[in-house]
């Protein structure tokens, strides 16, 4: 499993994956799945996958080596690095991922599919950043402002604090520590989501830089930000009031009986 | 879908289960999923169910409708009303939905299984409460220090903030403030999940009486618990530091270029 997570806001795109594979739990390995598509001083296009690895490596291979796409006999419409726009980028990284996960499906048929799916987010001159998700039949959706996030694989456990904390206007850093909380649930949650991630910030000012990060396993700051978020979790639960059915003084003593204490 | 939580402690056990069934999003009804299966002054049991509603149905008629065991033709080895232990009840229990499963499966084969699981949990006599989670196949697992709660249907939402806060050694009314608070984070991420709420407080003394309550659709309290989660959330995620690499003044003006601005 895997998750994989971008949010959009104002400021900018954050764009943040693990690095756990797993092929059962006796098969675990480390490896990188938010990838520098185009970085050529006036693209910076990422991509962050899931599912199958041997799909999503054949897409971003697709995408990224002119001797793989030539190889595969079918060149992409056009190539990921003359993108004009982040919507044509999706087109191009859609159409490569469909066909990775034909050869792939092909391969595993019937037992399953290969299922893999992209987050894809970046910008092109001066635009805007933009994020979409590719789904594996290489359709794809666009980040809009009324939800400013899209997440990709174990999505679950790290969405309630998206769900109550993501805002169009947040800052750049608060957008990061959201997600890396986001990050951080899911992974005590599950163990087949795990550090190191990666992380890429992407400004909506053109002239600002590209930031690309690796917290590692023992990264001091996370393993800060994890203990003051339980910390504040447990503090935060025990503030709010107890319920009223709960009040002491309240428990009739009355083995066996149903006390309904509501006024 | 449903959400049901059971929560073991030292003090007691908390059963809360939602009340939403659908086949559907246009077809979406309000059914009670946790019932009182004995309450006869000896023993106080409870089931919270998930799963095809027909098969939970059944299964609960088979447990306490004497008529229905009868008409079936086939009674269990035996009622859940002379159950000497609550192990005892998780076995009979397993019986009735192994069976319910069964009838329900088969009319749906082979498109699809029953697949209602249940939590069952209470108290008998002198002894402490327990818990147990009751598999399709009559199977079932206890609740155990190591882990103090144990889930069905839709839990991965609600289930961040039972990891890092629940402990065996809370008080009932924080094991209930967290209990609701994991099926706000649900209901919120999940519209299949919803109030109102049905929840029992069964506590380890057996002179105190077990408490039922019903948290309707426009509980203030439960409005309050939400608001005031979401508000504390947000302040908690800003009151930590900013990641290193997202300081003020180590943004450099680089248009296309990649920072690494770890030390």
């Amino acid at each position: 499993m895997t998750y994989g997570l971008g949010l959009l806001a104002d400021a900018g795109l954050v764009m943040i994956a693990d690095t756990r594979t797993n092929g059962g739990v006796d098969n675990v390995s480390s490896y990188r799945k938010l990838h520098r598509l185009v970085g050529d001083g006036e693209r910076d296009i990422f991509a962050a996958s899931c599912g199958n690895l041997s799909a999503t490596q054949a897409a971003i291979a697709l995408l990224v080596e002119k001797e793989e796409e030539e190889e595969a006999g079918e060149r992409l419409a056009r190539p990921l690095a003359e993108a004009r726009s982040m919507f044509q980028a999706a087109r191009i990284a859609g159409e490569a991922l469909r066909r990775a996960n034909g050869w792939v499906s092909e391969a595993l048929a019937p037992a399953r599919k290969a299922g893999s799916c992209l987050l894809l987010g970046g910008r092109i001159g001066d635009a805007p950043p933009r994020l979409f998700l590719i789904y594996e039949e290489g359709n794809f959706i666009e980040c809009k402002p009324d939800a400013p996030f899209l997440q990709i694989g174990e999505t679950k456990y790290g969405r309630p604090i998206l769900d109550r904390v993501v805002r169009r206007d947040m800052a750049l850093p608060a957008l990061v520590k959201i997600g890396l909380l986001s990050f951080d649930s899911a992974m005590r949650s599950n163990l087949s989501v795990a550090r190191p991630l990666d992380l890429v910030v992407v400004p909506a000012a053109a002239d600002e830089a590209v930031i690309e990060e690796r917290i590692g396993e023992d990264d001091a700051y996370f393993d800060a930000l994890s203990a003051r978020w339980s910390r504040l979790l447990g503090e935060g639960a025990a503030a709010i009031p107890d319920p009223w059915f709960m009040s002491p003084g309240r428990h009739v003593p009355a083995a066996g009986s149903v006390a309904r204490l509501r006024p």
